[in-house]
Order: C-alpha cells, then sequence, then structure tokens
C-alpha cells in the first residue's frame, strides 16, 4: 500500500482521503437525493460527474451510471457488483490524484467542479440504502460474555450455542435512521422492581437507555430462497460497511425478552453513519478475528483468515450543557464471527438476501472497562458511575445527550475513517 | 346484514361472494403484475375496470385509481386508507349485485366484461403488498400455553410477561412467499442428542418440520418514529388480513434461539394467502378475544371489545402419494391480544409502521388436540402420531407433503374466506 494524496485538499487525520472514497446519498437545497463520494471536505455528485460527456468518454466505469446515481439510494449501484463498485473508485483515485494523468476531466476543469464538487455543509445526507431486512448478529465476544457475566453469572455467561455459530436475530428495518436525526426517549412497560413476585410492570419513559457500537454490513448482491451462500464466496455480497447505534431500552428489553427476544427495546431507533466504506477500501487492514477454541462446522470454516478488520472505534458522549466523555476506545478486530461467517449462517437455511439488507455484527467491546461498546458494561449494570470532563456523571443516557461514534483504519500513512454517527436524545412524549 | 347475491356465479360454500371483494396482485400470461379483485371463479381487473370511461363516471371511488392499481403491489392503495377501501368495496357491490341499479357499466357490457372479468384458472397470484417488515406476535394463547407445557412444564408455561403485553418479535419480510411458492426443507445447525453434554452440534437437513396456523395483518397507514398509535386508533391502521402458515424448523430453533430468539428456524419460507380480506368484510364476524385476567395497562385497554375475528381456520396435510388427512380445525377468536393491541404495544416506544408492514398473530389453537395449529402440539412434541386417511403416520412434515390452510366466516347466510394458503415442501439440498 503506498499512500497517495489528492489535489483536493485532505486533513491528514481526515476519514476522506483519497484511499477511502466511500458511497452516500446526498441532497442540496430541495433536490432530489441522489449518489455522492466524498474527498475532504467535498462530496463528489456522482450523477453530474456521469453525466459529463468528456468524464463519460475517458472513464469507462462511469459510462452507463447517470441514471442509477440519480436513484434515492445505492441499491441498483450496489447490486452491479463489486467489480462495478471497483472500477468506480479506481476512476475516482485516477481522476483525483494528485498526479492524474487526466487533468482536464476534473482537476483543470473550474465548470465540472463547480458542478461536481460540492462543500459539505451544503449538503444533507440520507439513508445510504433502501433497507429490506435488517438482522442485528452478536459476534462481539467480550460484550456476550460480559453481559452473560452481569445475567447469569461467570459460569454460564455464554450459551452453549454461542461459540459454534454466529448467534443473530432479525431487527427492525424502518427504525434505521441516518447519523444526525434525533431519536425520542421511548415509553414502555418495565418492572420497577424485577425482584418482586408477582412481576408488576408500570408504563413510563425508558429508564435505562443505553448505545451499542457495532458495524454495520451492507448487502449487495441476493442470493435466491433455498440457496445458501457458501462461505468462500460470501465476500462477494458484501457492498460496504457503516458504524451502527444500536440504541437499547435496557428495562423495556429486560422484561419483554423472554421467550422470543429483543422487541420494543431496540425498534424505537437504530442510527448508521451515512456513508459507505466499501470492502475494498478496508482491504489493506485485514486481520484476524478472535481465536475460537471450539471446532466449527465446515460450512463456516474460512480459507481467508483475515477476515475481520483492523478498525479503530471511539464513541463520545456530549451532554446538553456541554459537558464530555470519551466513553470508548476498541477495535473492530474483537468480534467471534466475520461478516462472511453471518452471511453464511444467515443463508444456511436457505433463508433470502437481498441488495440493501444491513447486518449489524453485535455491540463491540475490548476486555477493559473503557473499552466497552456499551453503559451496561461500563457501568457493571447500572451500578458504577462513569465520570464526565466538566464533573458530570452517568450511568446510563439522559434526555439531551449526543453520542458519537467514530472509526478509522490507519497504516503506513493511510487513513480512512466511516464520518459521524450521531444521535441526540429527546425527552419521552409525556414525561 | 343481509345476504346478497351477485350475477357472477359464486358457489355457495365458496370463499368470494359479493360480501367479500378482498384485493390482490395478479397476472395473466406476461403481463406486469397488477391490482385486483376477486368474486367467484374470476379476478376483476381494477385496472382495466378503473380505466373504463363509463364506469369512471359512475362510480366516483375509481376516479383516480387507475394508476395505483396499475402498480406491481397494493401498497399505494393500502396507503389511501380505509375511506377508499370502503368506497371502492362499495362500487364493486354496487355494480356487482343480481339488482345492480347500473347494469350498463359491466352487468350488460360484453366487451368490458370480457376486459375485466378474468377466470382465475387463467392468472397468476403475486404477493399483495411490497412488505416492508414482518413481525410476528405470539397472541395464541393456548398455543403459548402448551409449547410451555412441552419446554417447561405446566407450573412454569407462561412467562410473566405473557398476560401484560402481547409478546412478538422481528420476522424476516424477503422470505415471505405467496401460497403455491414451494419451500425448501432448510438444512442448518441442531443437536443430535439435545440432553448430552457438551452440546455437540450437526449441520443437515431439518428434522422436525412444522406449521404454523396465524392470520397475517397488512398495515395501510404510517405512524411517525416516535410517535405511538392509540388503542382507540389502531383499526385505522388495519388494510386487512390473510393466511400465514409460519413455516418451523423445531430443530434448529430449539439451538439457536437463545437468548435473541428464534432465526434461521423461521427465515427458510413462510406462506401467505394471496388475497387481502379487508377489515371491513370482516366486521359482521366481530367477536370478543379470549379473557385475561390479568389487569392490563392503560395503553392496551380497548373500548371495542369485539376485537377479534370469529374465523373458521382449517389445516389439511397431503403427501406426495396422495394420503390426506384434515389435521386442524379451530377459531380466530383464540387470541388473548387483539391485532388493535399489538398495533398499539408495537408503537408504544415510538417503532414506525409503514404501509405494507405485516403483523402475524402468533399460532392459533384451540384446546383440543386436533384444534392444534402446529404438530409440535398435535404429537405432544413429536412423541405421538398423527393418523392419515390411507393409513399414513406424520410427526412432523416430510418432503413431498403439500400444508393447506383455509378460513372463513358464516353467518346468517353470508359467507366469506381467505382461499388457498398452500406450500409444499422440497427436499433439502443435499439431501
Amino acid at each position: 500500500m503506498t499512500s497517495q494524496t489528492s489535489w483536493v485538499p485532505v486533513d491528514k487525520n481526515g476519514d476522506f482521503s483519497i484511499h477511502n472514497l466511500p458511497f452516500g446519498i446526498f441532497s442540496e437545497g430541495s433536490s432530489l437525493p441522489r449518489a455522492a463520494s466524498r474527498i475532504g471536505d467535498f462530496v463528489i455528485d456522482l450523477k453530474a460527474l456521469a453525466g459529463d460527456e468528456q468524464a463519460k468518454q475517458q472513464l469507462t466505469s462511469l459510462r452507463d451510471l447517470e441514471g442509477v446515481f440519480g436513484q434515492t439510494s445505492l441499491n441498483a449501484f450496489a447490486e452491479r457488483g463489486r467489480a462495478v463498485h471497483r472500477a468506480v473508485r479506481a476512476d475516482l483515485q485516477r481522476i483525483l490524484s494528485q498526479s492524474t494523468d487526466l487533468p482536464a476531466i476534473l482537476k483543470d476543469n473550474e465548470s465540472l467542479k463547480q458542478k461536481v464538487l460540492i462543500p459539505v455543509e451544503k449538503v444533507k445526507m440520507h439513508l445510504p440504502m433502501q433497507i429490506g431486512d435488517y438482522t442485528d448478529f452478536y459476534a462481539g465476544y467480550h460484550h456476550a460474555y460480559k453481559v452473560g457475566v452481569l445475567f447469569r453469572g461467570p459460569d454460564n455467561a455464554l450459551q452453549p450455542n454461542y461459540t459454534h455459530l454466529p448467534v443473530g436475530y432479525h431487527g427492525r428495518s424502518s427504525s434505521i435512521v441516518v447519523s444526525g436525526t434525533p431519536i425520542r426517549r421511548p415509553r414502555g412497560q418495565i418492572l420497577p422492581n424485577p425482584a418482586a413476585t408477582p412481576k408488576e410492570p408500570t408504563t413510563v419513559p425508558c429508564r435505562r437507555l443505553d448505545f451499542e457500537l457495532e458495524l454495520g454490513c451492507f448487502i449487495c448482491k441476493p442470493n435466491e430462497m433455498g440457496e445458501s451462500i457458501d462461505i468462500n464466496n460470501a465476500e462477494e455480497y458484501i457492498f460496504g460497511f457503516v458504524l451502527l447505534n444500536d440504541w437499547s431500552a435496557r428495562d423495556i428489553q429486560a422484561w419483554e425478552y423472554v421467550p422470543l427476544g429483543p422487541f420494543n427495546g431496540k425498534n424505537f431507533g437504530s442510527t448508521i453513519s451515512p456513508w459507505v466504506v466499501v470492502a475494498d477500501a478496508l482491504e489493506p487492514f485485514r486481520t484476524e478475528p478472535l481465536a475460537n477454541d471450539t471446532p466449527v462446522q465446515d460450512y463456516l470454516k474460512e480459507t481467508q483468515k483475515k477476515s475481520v478488520f483492523d478498525i479503530q472505534l471511539e464513541v463520545g458522549l456530549t451532554t446538553a450543557d456541554g459537558d464530555h466523555v470519551d466513553l470508548t476506545k476498541t477495535s473492530g478486530r474483537n468480534l467471534l464471527w466475520s461478516f462472511p461467517q453471518m452471511i453464511t449462517h444467515h443463508t444456511v437455511g436457505g433463508c433470502p438476501l437481498r441488495a440493501g439488507d444491513l447486518l449489524g455484527s453485535g455491540t463491540i467491546s475490548g476486555t477493559e472497562p473503557r473499552e466497552r461498546g456499551s453503559l451496561l458494561e461500563m457501568t457493571e449494570g447500572g451500578k458504577v458511575d462513569v465520570q464526565l470532563e466538566k464533573g458530570g456523571v452517568r450511568r446510563f443516557i439522559q434526555d439531551g445527550d449526543s453520542l458519537n461514534m467514530r472509526g478509522y483504519c490507519e497504516k503506513d500513512g493511510v487513513r480512512i475513517g466511516f464520518g459521524d454517527c450521531e444521535g441526540k436524545i429527546l425527552p419521552a412524549h409525556g414525561a
């Protein structure tokens, strides 16, 4: 990997270097949402670029994509497949490079630059994909173990199936929103006194509102119903990755979740970052997942051992009155199961995936308190305070708090990142 | 309610009398799928009807619906709201009635009749809605109790939350198919010996394949994220109902489902009947749900006490070599929670519903063995044979078996029904 520079200025700690070139959906003023890439502080209007005669002539990858880039989601582009994503990124890199061999297309073409490069402060980002189904896995081993200890003690922390298969459940696609969308604190049934018998619920605003730090993976290719996806082909089904905050109402979840799993504790909102960082951009940052001592079933055995990415993940909380704390620093390598394994397991019985489906990794935690991907873990189930910089304390999230997640990879002078995955909590109705 | 007749012949035990007039999506030959209603053995091409100048002039409800009926799903029509569904049905009833005051529109108009009334054997039915999210509830009390007894014994059969809230979980919308679509037996991880320690799974074709008899409810109106739906308005969000077979791989489910709920045991296929029987058509068959001795939270208290429908539900199994058994007879009244309660609970925390979302009731069972909505219950967990008519036996579903569900309501000479909800099991790959 050689570090490249662009003629578009990029901060050396910025997320959107020429090595990234993610895809997203933006609008400007009252325009219809359409596809973009991003470099530095500019979005790249891909429809405008693909509609330019000179660009089309020189950059073969763009030739028939103007209509695709004009759509309000990336689904059609994603469905073109990884070879097309790769070719488009390569052509973008070529014209954006400091040493471009085609300066006439964009670098020295003031009128097209005006149309194609739009300052980020002028645009609004939207959900990048029309999400068909959302599946949330539970592949963050340290999270699963810690939560298991809190609920069941160390001897039974993990269920017997945990190391045999990537445990997952179906989530709620309608509740996924893009970074910056406020999240209303949910009301719901909780047990004010969980230990009392008989159980007497009450319906109130959630008192134990939490975040969950996850990676999201977008699918670009459907499998037919009844057909499974081989582990060695699974990466072909991956469009790219986003950060995912799977907001969780712990008290609602605790009461409702037996025997069929989380429901209202999870479906009031999940936030994703707007830019889909494509799998190719993450290639240099491959690493091995956590070791699994359990022999896995044949269909889950990977030939590619470096099947996760060493993405630095950070979470910060900022209160309404400006207090702040950096809550978490961890890495995307803290998974027991890779996304290819999740995809293969998801389809082993023939479940059809579609382009635009979103898979969540499950909460990603390290082993130390401040490497935890949720407050539940960090506060030992709500029993220990987290200190904020200006003297505030938190056990769970309060009204007016903003949570922001960031993720980046850095190696050999190359840095790419995900941008913000932010959401602010509004007070519950009637609270 | 007065029994009416149509000039289109309808068998007296037929599902599609003039009192029904459900909505669905059909295609004929290579035509694009489009909207239809149905009477007797004819589908009613609604786009063709709404495109006819005379019909448009006389039937105000159809005036701006030609484009809506030309779409490949009913979503846009559903979103028009219940007043529009009602007006369209009333206009259809008016022109189809034996004593129609407008015979010139269809009854005596041979050329339009040729275009609009298409024999059912000439058409193919499709999924009626583009389904955003699918949620499956667990509101069939006798099913939940019986399954609980099988798994945990009579003292702990129901979880403490069961009578306080309609337990539900998110399902997989991509795996929902229309009646007649074959279902591939899933492969997956199971425990050959569930009692052994340590747990040693193997990956094989499902050995305990089951059906689940459910009602499905389609949503016609979105709520905004963060806003809940009041129980007294919840019926306005209901487009109509279908039969739903939530095929279940019991052995896969048993191993995978802790702690996050069913996943691959449920996402290999769910079958629905093609005709959406609108809520208005079921009005005469309202009845009270099962009594709940637990005082429910205020937000779940219904003013309309007759909040479920007395739908006669039947399930039959036919083997590849023609043996048959009528497995089940029960009623849609066997629910502890109504669909309005499910809708209200689903949104109490602000989860957004969208037009086209599907809610499943959960398995509907009576109390007697042959009133059970699944083989799991009927066979006491796979321990007791079900006898077929020609000498065959079943504990679970075998390759080549077809399951068909039927549902109808009958009262005061009026009969309406749902049509078939049928699926045949194909052998697993590599089996």
